[in-house]
């Protein structure tokens, strides 16, 4: 069954029947009244993070990603409880140790602080990890709008790769091996991109599972569809490289998850602020394409308006 | 390690220094600027459960276990976020039906609703829930007077019987069998108590892991003892029948947790209110002894004033 089905067919109708819930059908929780946020997520071994050779790094990511959440709602996270399942060997001192001073790090990087959680025994290792913060709004899924461009933060496919690296399913050096793991392990969270989001974006997603499959989820209660210009889609010096050197075509490496760049639409009218904020604020941000009426079918074009097809949109998950 | 020092030595200084936090020594996070109350918890099966043979009573037991946390507090909980790990057989459409049927029984019976969760893949059957409220001020632990009153409400002792039951390590009747097993998986969250207790309690906890070890919790930072009069202690007209047939000792059968009652001190000025809470409130309150010195040691006494010596003092968790 398909996660979407899931939530449909069975916990849909267990949530409050008010504007100010999200009926599920989005990654926060959005309590307006009292101006709370809420992300939770479960994090296992070999579904989410391959080994725990390096809690450290595994904590990063784990963190990084329940906090992008909220970031790409326009959501600044203000602190989050971790539950971890594990043994013993799991919760080693040496662990416990390199894991908290990893988290003390995420803390003083994205301004979070640890609030409580849970440590339970398991043979099978996994991580829940809820993240809280406060707004008077918050920009929400599948509010996008016909002829809306499309628009991601920083580059994509980095996590991809080194995701690769980890597997050994591609040889590189240790430079470019090390940049790599890093993109994967450490996704840049655009923190600063939280205060802007929420006045530019009619629409957002932050790309966990893959570009096109995040798109997907984004418009998936709209009668909509989305046209993508693969040679838009931005990506790191180094991934260029890589596929120059190795000949790998770009679209088997843009769109497979582990992103966390913020995805998301705002109306045309917006192009000159938005490229404004992202001057200022620093952060690439890059028009990639647009909303279309589901009169046309979803597409990834190149630049001689050739459409693409896809071996794989991404990481859909199912039971 | 004991869990205790697990959270001292590698988390403690990872929280916020602010009168607001509870630095992790507390069940919930009560952030009393947003006026905001948090539990979270995790419960794996074959240590929160013996076997997912009925979903809907398991579900019951972990979401009242995660709302016990904010009841025993003071607070009303208001919703709940629950993030399954399991595998397809978990995951079945009976199953979902079930759990999804079981869940709105729990909403209708303690006012509180879904709003958020996730489900992966695991072949380790575990349910992380964060359950969410609100409150001007909560209950504290180690917040105990010399000379206080310790009260508990409702019966203990049932849901172990229910336990030893399921686990076939104890025989009765189908009446018997029935009652207990329904104590062990629908132990009777006392939420009529929140707005009642906040007013009288000094300090509180819920008993989840034994009466003797969550007193030993409740107070341990403080430079307190409590003495326990065994006789006092509440226990149902089943229990009492099963006892004496049987010819076990009730000390071996109160402390052992699953119980989810309040267990909180008071001043010995509020046993008047306390007694007009439990008529009106019709939930037995039930003075089993008081807070002293650390000059004593803390003991469990009869009615002869005798110490009792106990094997087992309830649950820890160690790794």
């Amino acid at each position: 069954m398909h996660e979407f089905e899931l939530i449909q067919n069975f916990f849909q109708k267990l949530t409050k029947k008010s504007s100010s819930s999200l009926n599920l059908n989005d990654d926060v929780f959005f309590d307006k009244n009292n101006k709370l946020v809420v992300s939770v997520d479960t994090y296992t071994k070999g579904n989410h993070f391959i080994d725990f050779k390096n809690p450290e790094l595994v904590i990063k990511k784990i963190i990084r990603s329940s906090i992008s959440d909220l970031v790409c709602k326009g959501v600044k996270p203000k602190y989050y409880f971790i539950s971890g399942s594990g043994n013993k060997e799991t919760f080693s001192k040496s662990n416990l140790s390199k894991i908290s001073k990893s988290l003390k790090q995420e803390q003083d990087k994205y301004k979070i602080f640890l609030s409580g959680g849970d440590t339970v025994f398991s043979n099978t290792l996994s991580f829940t990890i809820t993240s809280i913060g406060f707004a008077n709004g918050i920009v929400y899924r599948n509010k996008a709008k016909i002829d809306d461009d499309i628009y991601v933060s920083g580059n994509l496919g980095d996590a991809y790769l080194g995701l690769l690296v980890l597997q050994n399913k591609i040889k590189l050096n240790n430079l470019l091996r090390k940049y790599f793991i890093d993109q994967y392990f450490k996704p840049n969270i655009q923190l600063r991109l939280t205060d802007q989001i929420i006045k530019i974006a009619n629409t957002s997603i932050d790309i966990s599972d893959g570009l096109l499959a995040d798109l997907d989820k984004l418009i998936n209660t709209q009668k909509l569809s989305y046209k993508i210009n693969l040679d838009k889609i931005p990506i790191s010096k180094n991934l260029k490289k890589v596929l120059g050197n190795k000949r790998l075509s770009k679209i088997n490496y843009i769109s497979n998850g582990d992103d966390y760049q913020v995805l998301f639409t705002a109306s045309k009218s917006k192009r000159r602020i938005i490229k404004k904020i992202s001057a200022n604020c620093r952060i690439k941000i890059t028009n990639i394409g647009s909303i279309q009426s589901i009169a046309k079918k979803s597409s990834v074009i190149n630049d001689k308006n050739i459409r693409i097809v896809l071996k794989n949109k991404g990481y859909f998950h199912h039971f």
